[in-house]
């Protein structure tokens, strides 16, 4: 198959970890007889230095043309003092919208190499192995009025969905709860919000179509408890952007593998963006020593979700899991034994296996 | 001193859990030569079946002439199937609104008899005693409109809140921190969020006045994560509604004492209401199994910040702290050994003490 990627590295870290993803696609592509072409293009803090812009007008062209789009990370302490309109997180919440984003999916497991590096105690955290499905393109993000009353004297944002958009995401959240134990946590907070009360019903209507789904409802805070008292009793979730925002990142941080974090967001048609969960990491940029798996594990969702390539994606997944298996792992995983590689390193050791 | 209590035993172990309270209470107006006079009132599913409406006029009317108001629990299965707006919960959102009640105050501590409940490995989470500091009375759970579109395709909520009721709880936010070990984080979504803006630039204006308590910013997700990673690290947090929702019940079951937790609402005169963070537990109502301390705590945060009473209220926590380490404790709280009380001889222990 041919494919086109577009590559955003964007800032700090995300361009070592980039640099990991093409060369490990490249080793797809040369094994399975795929062509894939690569198009680097700018995003976040690198085009606010080039371009004045945190996402140029190219960016957005030439990720709309691709078949698939990776991201490093975005930010920095560089970009700090400028105004909220103007900095490198625009530049992604800008991209999510312009190009329909409207689905992130981010898994969280723990690899067991790494589950002592838990906050959470061993027989918490073991077995837990979920998936958040946050709705991306609309709610407290994007609605409107967001201003300031003209005397300054009062603030709004505004929490607005269409029903479709609920009904897509909804969907989103049975169909990946169908590919997987075929449990769904649908989170609102349907006791205080009249959107929360409409995506309930979206979800007991839609609930009709996938009878092999198991669906219960879970009020936000309530959630949040039970991620950490329970994280293992979870399969899917599925909730709306600004509860996805929360959840999604106290989730990430349960089973001691942030540096392995791989998200998907995607749009109607397939398409998609594929980035790390992690940061942009400036303190460690450029000294070889960032974690390249997270991002290497997003190309492997990308293969997966956006070109229907399980088992490309599959070899991908099992190398990482060797990889960590025979010890080897980077500076930011606290494995106590094993062998300390860097980013380069590490890729190369992926690609091996 | 003479005080007048109004009484809101609410549902399910609200009631026995509110005559604990009530004894303590008259125990320590005995011992300290204080006159405390009660009046019970209906509120939640109680007030439903007896008046047909979560929160009766009467209810209102005595809390807001009482000195302070003492709240079980509300809610329960009887009452599920209602329609959102006759629900058990319309009774304390209504009455927090009424009585404007803008600041919920909520305590975590471990107690290091209920450290080995915690989901956290125990060097995770000893040393945590934070403060959270939520608004209480505006943002999304108050805002308007909130609604669907006529023809029903859309829905929307309203974040909203006026400077003034920013400036007020952030106000509150520096005073608690004040009181305690200095640090307060403000908490937000600025990168998203124009209430968030404006809520920072409030913290960044008001810390002017607080030169001897060191602040901080922090996004609501990263919070989220923090909490999990490293409680020990937060003193006080202040935020908005919503977000103090999540991450308050986030915070209420790090430290394995959900049981022991109390919490304050405050009007700006100092009148507040005070309950448990735990719920109705409509499973042991009734059985003389319910764990009283919470509500027995949430007495002393009572005498404390609605009567200065300082020294009736350190007397309380000293003896709940003492019936803990002479291995007194209640059936929910997983101490493996020790004695096992019910809700009546748990209050007989403390009151003794
Ligand atoms: C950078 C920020 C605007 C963004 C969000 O809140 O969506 C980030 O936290 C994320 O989750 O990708
Ligand atoms: C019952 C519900 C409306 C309430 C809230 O969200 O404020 C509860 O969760 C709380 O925190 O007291």
């Amino acid at each position: 198959m041919n494919k086109h990627i577009v590559l955003l590295p964007g800032d700090g870290i995300g361009k070592e970890v980039m640099k990991a993803a093409r060369l490990t696609l490249e080793a797809v592509a040369e094994r399975n007889g795929h062509t894939f072409t690569f198009e680097e293009q700018l995003i976040g803090g690198a085009a606010i230095d080039e371009r004045g812009t945190p996402l140029p007008d190219e960016t957005v062209d030439a990720a709309g043309k691709a078949d698939a789009v990776l991201l490093g990370a975005v930010g920095g302490p560089k970009w700090d003092h400028l105004p909220g309109a103007e900095r490198p997180e625009k530049g992604l919440l800008g991209i999510r919208k312009q190009l329909g984003l409207f689905a992130n999916l981010r898994p969280v497991k723990g690899f067991k190499q790494l589950l002592h590096a838990s906050p959470l105690k061993q027989e918490v955290v073991e077995n837990s192995d979920l998936l958040i499905v946050r709705e991306l393109t609309g709610g407290l993000y994007f609605g409107r009025p967001q201003k300031r009353t003209e005397d300054g004297t009062g603030v709004v944002d505004t929490l607005q969905y269409t029903r479709k958009e609920i009904e897509r995401i909804v969907e989103q959240g049975f169909e990946s709860a169908r590919k997987r134990r075929k449990q769904l946590t649908s989170v609102d907070k349907a006791n205080v919000l009249e959107s929360s009360r409409m995506w309930r019903e979206v979800v007991e209507e839609k609930k009709e179509k996938y009878p092999d789904v198991e669906v219960e409802h879970m009020l936000v805070d309530a959630a949040a408890m039970k991620l950490v008292t329970n994280p293992a009793a979870f399969d899917v979730i599925v909730t709306e952007n600004m509860f996805g925002d929360i959840l999604s990142d106290e989730a990430s941080v349960l089973t001691g593998s942030l540096g392995l974090l791989p998200s998907a967001s995607l749009r109607e048609d397939g398409v998609g963006l594929y980035e790390p969960v992690h940061g942009s990491a400036p303190d460690i940029a450029g000294e070889d020593k960032a974690n390249p798996l997270a991002m290497i594990l997003s190309t492997a969702m990308m293969l997966k979700h956006s070109f229907d390539m399980e088992k490309e994606a599959d070899h991908i997944e099992k190398a990482v899991q060797e990889v960590l298996d025979a010890g080897y792992h980077t500076g930011d995983l606290s494995v106590t034994n094993g062998t300390v590689l860097g980013c380069e390193a590490m890729t190369k050791k992926v690609i091996e296996q």
